[in-house]
């Protein structure tokens, strides 16, 4: 096995060399001169989104012993390998559709905020993979992101910050659908422990997201000034809920790490769908309760129940840091919707036929990409 | 004792939880649809002072060894608890008043502002409370800060973003006041102990508060550029006499840690009342550099001969960082208020007043805070 | 010898003294009232910038196992005296040559980026110096590069934004210049000995740098967003170009961390000189590649063959990470030059001889320090 495993360490530079030269070689022929117009999207709106994806999951997946350094490190290569790839898909599909160019700001902010969902992704697979299965997954999930949101757009008429919002959802069911194709690590090994002092690096990762998850909703929102308030109401609800629930759930009454790691976040994915037409904030407060309501009774319950059923191993706890909240997001703005107009409108069969169908592309798209590093 | 210390670590979660329902109750009746008008204050410039109170403090506060994560954790989930509360209270205020409504970023802004004296005693009275404790006095904190803001504003007309800069010789003294409730903790055990890795974090929260510290002085200014640059010679002055004078005060001519961790920040405190109305550059410096030998002979002074008489435990050394600085600013504004009009005004008398006003306001809340946690 | 050594440990905190002592009254003769123009650099574009030097290279230097908070407080402590004496300067500067006065906040952002080269130069000589002789370092070193940047703008006719995207040439080797003054310190001691947690620190440096160098290449630049965008994708790739070169070059395959750090960045300095006048992405891309392909290789040839010989010993690794970067910059900026004009511009002889003379003038400035402070 050592033979075959040097094999591998040495295949993955090559590999990500190619890439990297057919990256350059794309951006030759798809991009010419810059246009420096302005753009609707400000630098250090840009910034607070890059701070997020590069410090934020950086350090949020740092609890693990083993994987320390590599996470952080691995998590730049993957983001910046995603950012390109993202950018070349864009404009791709401008160039085949003839679309019309956006600026280069909004281009490289959007493909940010993608990564998002890769890099979930890689939170549920942590420490069962290795770089060259992470590098082709990565590439696969962001094509296939992309194809969603396309037919969302297209199709089905979901306009584009709603489409970008389900970046929770997928990301974190793409995740799960890819670790479930791989075996169970074996006993609880010193490979998933955690040591206080990487703790406190995970709380400075997870403040980190706390903090700039406001921008991250309000980025591509209409009403701006309402998408911060109502999101940094829910954060704050859930953070507080979150500490609640910890301490009522063990039974020493202590506050958990874990439980307060994935809640504190909750509320922010649950508002995303809905964080611009909130008009009051306690709907905003009550999302947030309920988001972290379901991410605690969730870390409870699938942990126990569902996931040796249908063994996965859900290394960060994506889906119920992500993926439960962005139902309950996704089903809110349905409801919000629906409570607003007082009729039952076309969208609501709809929307939750966007769910089922980023679901199912998930679900196929795992199960190749589990055949191809397999 | 042990069942009582159950027994409460199990009325924590219901306390919490009891606030947080209130709080949407009220947030319910209290704020009709959210404006979206545009605001007076930017959403980076929000961002920085919502960085300065989650981060800065956060891990500012990490260095004693058994508090590390904790202090940070606390420190989210009383900010977020703070915040709320502070933004009810000006709705309140408003209601009540018949006042108009501010924008809602500027309100939730002013609501991390707030928290700052909120935070500030928390440090004073950090390893001798519970969260029970902290969590009434978080709220009885804000309450009170918002009286005699009230107070301030309407009685002896001091303009808002003076007021609103009391809020650090509020949070010394108020910290202090609740802190010489607590009994002394027994022998300098381990719970004060500091490790290096620790420090590490403790300076990066520093070096936080360091470089957001001009975003805070000037938010809330008229005269914003004035503002950031005063500030910022203030702190980099106080930030090379931090270094000075530890190195002279200590005998083996090393820098000692906790100097630099407060004095550096002194500087900022000081020159945060004047910051906007300072018309050379040299008075900033030269009242950081005071700030910086205050906060030093401060810290020695007061632990050698105060501290004992008057049975403070001041854990985290906020009288000399937050308290004697607010006191210098204070006086230093009256003084060039004085030389800039050449005549004594009523304004002085009154701006001491003010002082004298708050902490008094302190101590009698802080004696209550004491026997009902008591 | 400790007799010696307390000697000087007593003389550290006078020097300062006098220093601030001094600056505080130049301060006093050559600042009027500041004057509150409206700024052509904004707020967040500053605090990008101070968040760089104050965090970014202060964590960068923090992974010596003997020197992490050290290394911290002291760039701190050297950044804000250096700050200083490069306002005043300026400020000189412009009181000699009659010239009109920039607004205060572009003052004091072109001072925080000329502090780039000092903490550069810290790097080369970091474990070796002591705090005498890096503040006289310090302030020699700011005013040969303003001085060097001042010939550059008069007599070369080199615009503002390029030449101070010299300062990480000057920086790097000027710092190599001084380094070489001192002894090889003794067999690899403990003194350079990493440890695990303290990579993690130095991980959060480099990726502050990683971010917020974006904004330090476009602050001065004329287009904007074209210098954010090239940079980006500079950036993108060489991180990418960083992994895979690290793990081929190392026997056993695995990434090295010190290689990222320093391979990371290259492209970000490389970029530096042509980032605003870059028309397509995919040359900044390539450039990006071949800085961080320059940067390994020099880190492997330099610590064999090279260093040996000339007797240096750079602790940080600067030459490769700056210094050739840089050089290839400045080169990259002359091709692409010739490359759009089609015609031999007298710019080329004049840019190479810019180079020259700011490595000359490094390398004789640098020998007078050694002898001051040897």
């Amino acid at each position: 096995m050592p033979s075959k495993y040097r094999n591998f360490r040495n295949s993955v530079p090559w590999l990500i060399l190619f890439l990297e030269a057919v990256f350059i070689v794309l951006f030759y022929f798809l991009f010419s001169a810059n246009e420096a117009s302005r753009s609707s999207i400000s630098y250090p709106a840009f910034q607070d989104v890059s701070h997020m994806v590069i410090f934020g999951f950086g350090f949020f997946l740092t609890f693990l012993k083993r994987y320390g350094f590599s996470s952080t490190g691995f998590n730049l290569l993957i983001t910046v390998l995603g950012v390109q790839c993202s950018v070349l898909i864009e404009g791709l599909l401008v160039f085949l559709l003839q679309g019309t160019n956006e600026d280069s700001l909004k281009r490289i902010t959007k493909a940010a905020m993608t990564m998002t969902a890769v890099v979930i992704s890689t939170g549920a697979v942590l420490g069962k993979t290795n770089p060259v299965q992470l590098i082709p997954m990565t590439v696969v999930e962001i094509i296939v992101f992309r194809m969603s949101r396309w037919i969302n757009n297209v199709f089905l008429q979901v306009p584009d910050n709603i489409s970008m919002m389900h970046v929770h959802l997928f990301g974190a069911y793409f995740g799960l659908a890819v670790s479930s194709r791989f075996s169970e690590p074996l006993p609880r090994s010193e490979k998933n422990a955690s040591t206080p002092k990487l703790d406190l690096f995970s709380m400075l990762g997870t403040l980190f997201l706390w903090v700039f998850w406001p921008s991250f909703n309000s980025i591509l929102a209409l009403n701006n000034r309402n998408a911060i308030y109502n999101t940094y109401f829910a954060l704050a609800v859930s953070a507080v809920s979150a500490f609640v629930l910890s301490a009522l759930t063990t039974k020493d009454g202590k506050f958990r790490m874990t439980h307060i790691h994935s809640a504190v976040l909750a509320g922010g994915v649950a508002v995303g769908y809905a964080a611009d037409s909130i008009e009051y904030p306690w709907i905003a407060m009550i999302l947030g309760l309920l988001a972290s309501v379901i991410t605690i009774l969730g870390s409870y319950c699938l942990q126990r129940c569902l996931n040796p059923v249908l063994k996965i191993h859900d290394t960060s706890g994506v889906h119920f840091t992500f993926g439960l909240p962005g139902v309950l997001g996704a089903l809110a703005r349905v409801v919000l919707f629906v409570v607003q107009n007082w009729a039952v409108s076309p969208r609501l069969g709809y929307l939750v036929m966007i769910d089922i169908g980023a679901f199912c592309l998930t679900i196929s798209v795992a199960l190749i990409t589990g055949f191809i590093t397999g």
